[in-house]
């Protein structure tokens, strides 16, 4: 590879080669496995993370199980299902990719012929994500009135997704046709995915871009440095109302009052289509530690108290346009049940 | 002293003993010296940092670079008084305190008896803080209508002054006298005031508090845990406008936003009469380094771009009231020239 490509998951001669994200951008290594087990390991230990990544890896791993195996398959694929589900217990995207690898399993009569059809199955899911981070690319394009400086916050290309990302895919698609002029990413405190991650694509895809913390982004938009805001979203409801990484609500709010558009970029997958409105979704609380460690370092006991929500949720009324694979859709939103 | 007793800087025995903040709160630290290159170090190594604190503690300094000297008084003030200068460029307390020793020292006939004579005027300079914290703190209970909820930002408490603190004096006092239920507190990146510096002060005054990154604070806010906003400032102009610790701004906007109270507190001597608006306050930028690196270890590479100021300015009509040892203030603001 040339110091500009990268992945985050490639199956190649029926083996998984992923990229260890825990070590970037520092360091840039790809692991190379066809056990389940270490692709299980991998999720737990966020060297794969972001939510249809995940999915994608999970697939692969269950069909990645049936290698070799030529008796008890049932069994194989139960204990590398079980293994794999339990990695990232609020993961929709595992799930979803798992049962539906179980689904095509279940309805294969000879079991000898289940890896081939699985990993067709797993490679499926692959190439739908894909094509979908791409149709989210071009629709983003309508955003873009002129050359523009746009804001992201969190990680959201394809170190999260199986192709050029949501949100990122937006701004790699603007960049490669002359609509970006300069990006900035917020840090995303406590994980710092916008430092370590989003940092690492945009170096990449050789994006002009700058880092600041989370809360210096009202400075930044009232310096006129922001002509648009995009993030990602974790979950959408029906009205609009968009659940994504903690800090979104607070941009939302800032672009509003400096009134620069907000934006939102998910597969249509994202979209609950059981939820009325964003009330609806339970708000994650994630470990103080995440706040109060640096990797091993203490940084303040553990014994105090913190409020470390995953994520917040955006109401819809602030979010300028919803953009997914099927196009831009505007406020007020009524998504289809 | 007591678990619960802590002091910043001390004049014991013609000695300063300070609190090493670097170490804070993990350890609790305390440095004894007469020497004023160690003091020096101090400042600029942040063991002492807040702008109040380094004017009183670099008037000690001064003042004891005189002790046991009984020749060449002046060739040793001013070489004091260069190295106590140098080490925070941009700290207008400490310009201040200094020259208020030189003015004293050119009055004194006899220099022999200036080391007293200076010494005498450094403890003022801290009586004098120490007073303005006080009474700023009562006037803060203006504020409190019933027990209450507050958010704060950075630390503004004994670590940043010669007294109770400003932002965080009025939470103490609100807090001693019934009014205070909770307080939240931002970590404040890049260096964690908050998380460091103003939960070991909330925790020494025994005050229930929680601690959440900066982009938390508008789910804070939304989930209702929050009742009023109080900050402290760096510089304010006439018409109100109030440069503080970057991410204030932000806060400002989120407080309006949800229809929550957002004060600034600070001593009057923070009103720059030589400025009519915020717009004629240059904002300082800091070094990227603090963004990249967690103390010696680096994050992400540090040949990438960052945004990095170190304060923002918050528009006086986003200021519920400014809080003096004066009296509380409110919009539109008219501060006498």
């Amino acid at each position: 590879m040339n110091q500009t490509e990268y992945f985050s998951v490639k199956l190649q001669n029926d083996k998984l080669i992923f990229l260890d994200q825990t070590k970037l951008p520092l360091q840039e290594v790809y692991v190379e496995t066809d056990n389940y087990e270490r692709i299980a390991e991998a999720i737990e230990r966020l060297e794969i993370r972001g939510a249809p990544l995940i999915g994608i890896a999970s697939a692969y791993g269950l069909a990645l199980s049936l290698k070799n195996v030529n008796k008890e398959h049932e069994k194989v694929f139960q204990s590398a299902f079980n293994r794999l589900a339990e990695t990232r217990p609020t993961a929709v995207n595992l799930f979803k990719a798992l049962n539906d690898l179980q689904e095509e399993f279940q309805k294969i009569s000879d079991k000898n012929l289940a890896y081939d059809t699985l990993l067709r199955k797993a490679k499926d899911i692959h190439i739908n994500d894909e094509d979908f981070c791409l149709k989210i690319g071009r629709n983003g394009l309508a955003l873009f009135k002129q050359k523009s400086n746009v804001l992201t916050h969190c990680n959201t290309g394809k170190l999260a997704t199986g192709g050029i990302g949501t949100a990122f895919g937006i701004i790699k698609t603007a960049f490669d046709n002359g609509l970006v002029n300069h990006v900035f990413a917020d840090e995303t405190r406590p994980l710092l995915q916008g430092l370590r991650l989003t940092a690492f694509e945009l170096d990449k895809n050789r994006i002009p871009f700058t880092m600041q913390t989370d809360s210096s982004a009202a400075e930044l938009m009232k310096q006129g440095k922001v002509d648009l805001v995009i993030t990602g979203a974790d979950r959408i409801a029906l009205n609009g109302d968009s659940a994504n990484k903690i800090g979104t609500y607070n941009l939302a709010i800032l672009a509003n009052h400096h009134n620069i558009p907000f934006y939102i970029a998910a597969p249509s997958t994202t979209i609950d289509r059981k939820i009325a409105t964003g009330n609806e979704i339970v708000i994650e609380y994630r470990n103080k530690k995440e706040l109060f460690f640096f990797g091993d370092t203490m940084i303040t006991p553990d014994q105090y108290n913190a409020f470390a929500p995953a994520f917040d949720v955006t109401p819809s009324h602030l979010i300028s346009g919803i953009i997914t694979e099927e196009g831009v859709f505007t406020f007020p939103y009524n998504f289809i049940q």
